[in-house]
Order: C-alpha cells, then sequence, then structure tokens
C-alpha cells in the first residue's frame, strides 16, 4: 500500500513560529510526509522549505492559510483518517496498527494550546510518550512507526543536492 | 544494562536558539536522555526546563557554559561513548546496533554549523535519513531507536503533573 501523509499545524504564530514551524516542515519532508498545511499565512516559511526542496528533491510543499476545519471535514469525506497528536491521547504503541490500516492520513500538530474540538474532530488522539515534549519530535517519532522506517531510505533522483558519502569536514548541515 | 545517556548541544545562539534549544531540552527528557550540555551560556533555558521537572518529575537538568572538547575528552577517558548525529554520518539502521553495546552515551548535536574537528572527535557519525531535517526529530528519532521504544513509559513517582486518563478537553500542552 502506498501511505499518504499530510500534516497540519493549527495556530502557528508568524514570525514567532517561523524557525519551529519550519523544523516541523523539515521534519515532515525528511519522515515521509507529502505536504504541510498551515492553518495561518507564513510566506517566510513557505519559501524557505521551497529553497530545500529546489535543492535536495521531491515534491514536499507548505500550503498557508487553510480554515482547518474545512481541511479536517473534506479529509474525512474522502475517507482519510485524522490523527491528533497531543500528550492526552491514546499511547502510540497501542494504537500505530490500527492506524497504519488507512491509506491517507493527516497529522495534525497544535502549537501552544489548541481548540477543545479538535479531540472530537479526530479519528484518533495519539500521545508519543507520555511527557511534554516538542512538537517537532512527535512528528518525527510517530512518523518514524508509522512507515517503519521505510523513510530512512528516502532519495530524490532530481536533487542537486545529494549525501554520496560518509563523513566529510567542516561544514555541517541539518539532520 | 542501564544506559545513561547525555545530550551535548554546541553552538547554541542566546535567544535566537532559545526556543529550538528548550525543544532539544523537552525531546531529550521525554525520550530518555538524564542532561543537556549547552556550549554556551542561556540562563532563561536552564530555568524553564527547571520548571518543566518541577510539575512533571524526574532528575533531568540543563547544564550551560560547557567547554565542549573538555566534555568530550572527560566522556571518553571515562569508557563513554560520543555519537554525533549529522547528516554526512552512517545511516542510523546500520550503526545503531553497535552503539547500543555502550552503556553511557553522549549525544551530540549541532546547531546550524559545527566545527570540523567534531567528526574526529566523535566515535560515531550517525545520519538520522539522509535528508535535511532539524536536531529535534535526529535526538528524538535517535533516542527512540536506542531506547527501543522503553521511554514511552517513563513515569516519575513524584511528579505534581502526570496523565492519568485518555483524551479530556480544553487545554493542550506540548508533546
Amino acid at each position: 500500500m502506498t501511505r499518504r501523509v499530510a500534516v497540519l499545524r493549527i495556530g502557528h504564530r508568524q514570525l514567532r513560529d517561523a524557525r519551529v514551524t519550519t523544523h516541523v516542515a523539515l521534519a515532515a519532508r525528511a519522515f515521509g510526509a507529502e505536504r504541510l498545511y498551515l492553518h495561518r499565512k507564513d510566506p517566510g516559511v513557505v519559501e524557505s522549505i521551497q529553497k530545500v526542496v529546489s535543492r535536495w528533491g521531491g515534491n514536499f510543499c507548505v500550503i498557508d492559510g487553510i480554515e482547518w476545519k474545512r481541511l479536517i471535514s473534506q479529509w474525512r469525506a474522502e475517507g482519510g483518517a485524522v490523527v491528533h497528536l497531543t500528550m492526552y491521547g491514546e499511547r502510540l504503541i497501542d494504537v500505530i496498527g490500527r492506524v497504519r490500516e488507512h491509506d491517507r492520513i493527516l497529522v495534525v500538530l497544535g502549537a501552544e494550546k489548541v481548540p477543545g474540538e479538535l479531540y472530537g474532530l479526530a479519528d484518533y488522539n495519539v500521545s508519543v510518550t507520555s511527557q511534554p515534549h516538542s512538537e517537532i519530535s512527535s512528528l518525527a517519532v510517530f512518523l518514524d512507526h508509522l512507515f517503519q522506517g521505510e523513510e530512512f531510505g528516502i532519495e530524490y533522483p532530481e536533487a542537486e543536492m545529494r549525501i554520496t558519502g560518509l563523513v566529510g569536514s567542516g561544514e555541517d548541515d541539518k539532520g
């Protein structure tokens, strides 16, 4: 089964959250998601991710200014599953088997706080550890468990940049 | 074997990196590390993590203003292994079995760029996916693979806050 995964980030605040949201986007892309929807506008994030994609390949994109409730309804109407990552959810390891049965998954991440109704709109509320951490770490670990490591082999044939050998020196990037 | 893991973050810039480093610290704690060393001073990060620990329990701490080369030498002199997470490393899935043989592990994360000599000082240079992403996602996924999911059960008996049921409503925190 080809699994298609998108991420929706709710509550992003332009400028203040730009760096964290950029990390969310990079983690989404590196761990196999196809796109990030941002509930608010942030052209800076959209552009910085476009630059990464133009160098490193693939079709990942950030779509900002999304009406989040409409996106969730649409997604469910088309037969996709909605997974909300939250501390107050079922444990990842208990629920991941059921989530894997879906071939279209929308992963929803809040920023600081999320509207309470989101819990009812999601098909799954999933907690990645029972301790407070970061939406970036939740997302990456969730996707890694979802794809069971397949994402470690992601390569884009048309990429301008690719890692071809081990350990160079001097300059490092993220990862 | 009780495995003891610490994280060293190099190149953190006070204020500019405070939020990202706070996410690094939260991910380190949630995924089973014992402490975070910061190469530069940042009392704001130290304090915000102290608040989390006082509510959620455990002994995790952030120690700032560390001379990173000395820490690495000391760590190795005491028999610990040094694992540098970098795009330009051996693949996580190829190397994690060897890393698991060590009972003391120092995980080193750069901010934007790291000094080239770090590659030579580390016992392992490890890449978590071959795509650019985030040091927060690298760290979380690395620790999850290291502990093989044990960290999903972490609970601190003395915690003031603990999740006791599924899905409440309204207020969300990170995670």
